[in-house]
């Protein structure tokens, strides 16, 4: 299956590391050694130790956005991103669920851009409209692609003259910082936004996402949000020890060059057959357009995801994971050359 | 440590068998095969094979409650429990936090009385009051008492008779069905509500509750609450696996009769050496009162938590788990011996 | 002041009812007879006498939108509207603040299109996104245009064919269905919806908006919703006397035909001018295209507000109420030529 | 009638400057001429002028309890109040429905003891429970009674020490600082806390509360709230208009005072015919205990209000209102007298 990065359980590493934690007993929600120490290291890789930053460990991306912006806007504010957005299409109004306005801009490539940001904030001149507050965008984006350094600096210059703070959405935050496209280090990613999540479960963790608040001011009683929307878990150590082993030895950014790896390779043998792979994005989500009765086969037969019907033709979301082989991948390359 | 029960990861085998699912791609947000099996299991437990029941599996107890409950009321319907319920006191008010009002009766030793319901249901007769909808009751309760039958049968005979939904709080549900105090089977217990859930953080889960809805016509369109709530796991099959386990040839109750077990070889123990131990309960927690400084002691050494100070005297909670030995339960005995 | 059309207080014939029932006493909470007899001649008027339909009063325009969305979804339901609607707009987010997600289409004219409806509908396939649940239309629209009866008749049979609720806001309903764009009755119109309102503010109320709930089964328990959305009036009876009086003698309609003649007087006086008065519409708003000084100067000594700044030009709206006076526009008009 | 004091549109001083006004064209939203006059009388009324206090006109009293609380408090944060609290009873959970837990005392006399406020905050430790925010009470009480100034004063005091904000509810403050048993000025009234509103709807006015917040750093962005939550009033002019009407020559007091004398006239000829009238309140709510027969009978006649049902006897409350009038008083007493 391509169908997706969360097929499987987790990254065995995750899993022994845990095995390995059996017998402990850990004090609960989060005030664990285990928490404390994958905080540590996850403060490290992004460039932030001994900033005050703060790390608090969610179960889902959904959650984690909806939870981290409801924490961070009055109840009359609204936060702006891309039409194609995860929290504007794909979380089931979680965040206008908590309260929120969603503003939008088409945005080029999945990625939104400066002029947009302001244009929309200039947009909201008084009482009678939400007021802009935050920023939200993803990286890798819902369709793959990763921002620039220069393309994210822009962005995030654009929200500090507008007072607006800029959220990264890293449920795919791998991928991202490994992708050949990528021209950050993670202290540029994480210098260049206010608030930001490294996604696991999309990452090899069996679940769990960390959230990093950069400015302790901004983080003061977050965790009496966190479980006031019920989204505080009580073995919370469960969560800091696989943090613990994904940022041990560079073991997230590994398992997310494993998934760009095999995205590639599928990517070339593809364009090798002549199959449109939808060119620039160079992360683990490839759509390939494909004739219809293929794409209705590769949905059967490896779970990919239909992204748009446009009659005669299909465009297929194919998926890579941390756990993607590059035999698999020969198999579906075959595949689809067997079957054009 | 006998702080709580959610000290410890997970029971060993619901760790062997995620290793063993290790290789396994699953479909994601819960409509996989390993869910579908562990609601089988579950409803089979329970006496509701095929009776329509359904079940959802979220990641904690604060979250079950408040996402079903949020679920099953109107905006302006409230829910009735004791005062000193979990969804009252220690959960942030997260019920509130979504919307409704939580109407409270003292209750007596934890439980909540028919006639109290009945009482409060009265009090509301117009629209200038909240509608009470919903009663909340766990199993065992806050202080560890259980309901027997009869108890649970009045109280759902009262709220059929108003026209009120019985939802039960099983973050503890094993402990509450292995006492020596229970007299219903897992049968009876779900014969006498409409919601229950089964909780499996406090007993042998590395995370994750299972929500039963009896009635199918109240459980539709649930999974888009879930998901607008922030609630839906991506990788929901890992939490079926673990289910999976747990109602695999019991150990869900054998791992609750190890709790109650070794709380029973305390508190036999501790009313030895004369200390007071709160009576009737007999499940898995124990309110011991003693000399402040042992109190003060045991907090640190055992990581009590401190339930009531009164000055000289500190009441204490004793919890034990799944993995409680006896050694441990003797070595804190001792301990307590010692130091009176 | 061509500003809007509630900067007067309310028309005489209004003020001259609250004047004669100063003496009254009456029961509170819109229990009372006056508003029962409101009531029932909005629905008289509304073809809807002895139908089930029921009315509510409220207060304002923004509170009738989102107190009635609000109560008719379940919390990850949707509505659709067009980008321009006033809920999108215009209400800081109180849709959303309700927890709804307003789902966009461009729509034309300010009207959406059934094409639209279903597009947005089909967009909707799974519980990863909300449910869209509602529709929601104004008339006459944001710019000033109304629908023609086969336009709703279309919009409704899409509803119905896709069971969605079609919701109007009726806050310029009066001169809506007094336009001579208009092609149908007030049955007509309450024939092709679910629910509606009648606006009372912009059509000579102090304040007060009569929502008409068609089908009895959805308004049940409405009250409660409204009471815990702090919108119920404690003097309800002082709306019902408005009503009372608007709907005697047909005055609401008499009162719009003002709004719109003065409107068609000013409009016919611009286009003599050789102002671009944007065509269609044949409302009480109109939104001229003048010079930019000229705009300046409108705005400053006629109250008009700025609609678009586009640089050397400016779109002013200019709206007419039940008090305008054929006096008053002609010195708009004169004004304009002579500083054109 | 003696059924509330809502029940006679408006005084007729009110109702002539409404008509006085009715030529006029104001700006909408409250940012109009007569609102600013009537915010600096009312500010004037309460030694408040130059002080930087800013006062926000809202149509109810239910509305302005619910948006200022939700206003000022965070999601997890609860307002600690009396059991008998408007907010906890008759509000059909607006303030939970707004997001916020209501913490609950018994009181004593409708009123809230300092140490009672002291022991509920202390008892929220941790992030496991909502934070303490606010305290809110109403004075006169919901039971008639009226805070003491050294009894407001220490709940000031103990608000302060706790870094919690004080809310008062003043639907019937008119009463309340007219009652011969307050020795507070309007002045030392408003200095004893942070946030209160000056009830219309209750004294004379036909809608519309005066809501004064103290430190403007406080309301900064109150106005985007109020419109969130469907609360601004187009017509704010017309609000502003009837405060500038009862804040002229004490209008407001006088209206107040009239309650007040009627309700002392029928207490004193109730007393000499020995019925019980509750004792110490003295403000224009009484509330009798009758034989049930003559309560019913009361109930039907003279609409007076069920409190509370003793079977044999009946509680029944009477409401003198800014327009009662001593023969009516007269009447009322007689016919109790001629059917005791």
């Amino acid at each position: 299956m391509f169908r997706n990065d969360y097929s499987e359980i987790c990254a065995p590493e995750v899993l022994e590391k845990l095995k390995n934690c059996l017998g402990e007993q850990n004090i609960g929600y989060g005030l664990d050694v285990h928490s404390a120490a994958a905080a540590e290291k996850i403060l490290d890789a992004f460039g932030l130790s001994d900033s005050g930053a703060e790390v608090f460990f969610l179960a889902g991306g959904t959650q984690a956005n909806a939870v981290t912006l409801s924490f961070l806007m009055r109840p009359y504010e609204a936060v702006i991103c891309c039409g194609t957005g995860h929290i504007n299409v794909h979380e089931t109004g979680a965040v206008e669920g908590s309260g929120h306005k969603v503003l939008t801009s088409p945005g080029k490539d999945g990625k939104l851009l400066p002029e947009e940001i302001e244009r929309i904030y200039r947009l909201h001149t008084d009482e009678h409209m939400v007021k802009p507050k935050m920023v939200y965008i993803s990286d890798s984006t819902e369709t793959g692609t990763v921002y620039k350094k220069a393309e994210l600096e822009a962005i995030k210059k654009t929200c500090e003259k507008l007072g607006l703070l800029l959220f990264i959405d890293g449920a795919r935050l791998g991928v991202a910082l490994t992708s050949p496209e990528n021209d950050m280090t993670p202290a540029d990613f994480a210098a260049n936004c206010d608030v930001f999540y490294v996604g696991g479960t999309k990452n090899g963790a069996m679940y769990g996402e960390a959230i990093v608040v950069k400015d302790p001011s901004l983080s003061k009683e977050f965790r009496y949000h966190i479980k006031n929307r019920g989204a505080m878990l009580a073995k919370g150590f469960a969560v800091g020890i696989q943090f613990e082993a994904l940022f041990t030895d560079g073991l997230y950014f590994k398992l997310a060059e494993n998934s760009n790896a095999t995205a590639a390779f599928i990517r070339e043998g593809l364009e090798k057959l002549g199959v449109e792979t939808g060119g620039g994005a160079k992360t683990n989500q490839i759509f390939i357009s494909v004739p219809a009765p293929l794409g209705l086969k590769l949905e059967k037969e490896f779970g990919l995801e239909l992204w748009t019907d446009n009659g005669d033709t299909r465009v297929e979301r194919i998926v890579t994971s941390f756990a993607a082989k590059i035999g698999d991948c020969e198999t579906l390359i075959n595949y689809i050359g067997n079957n054009l």
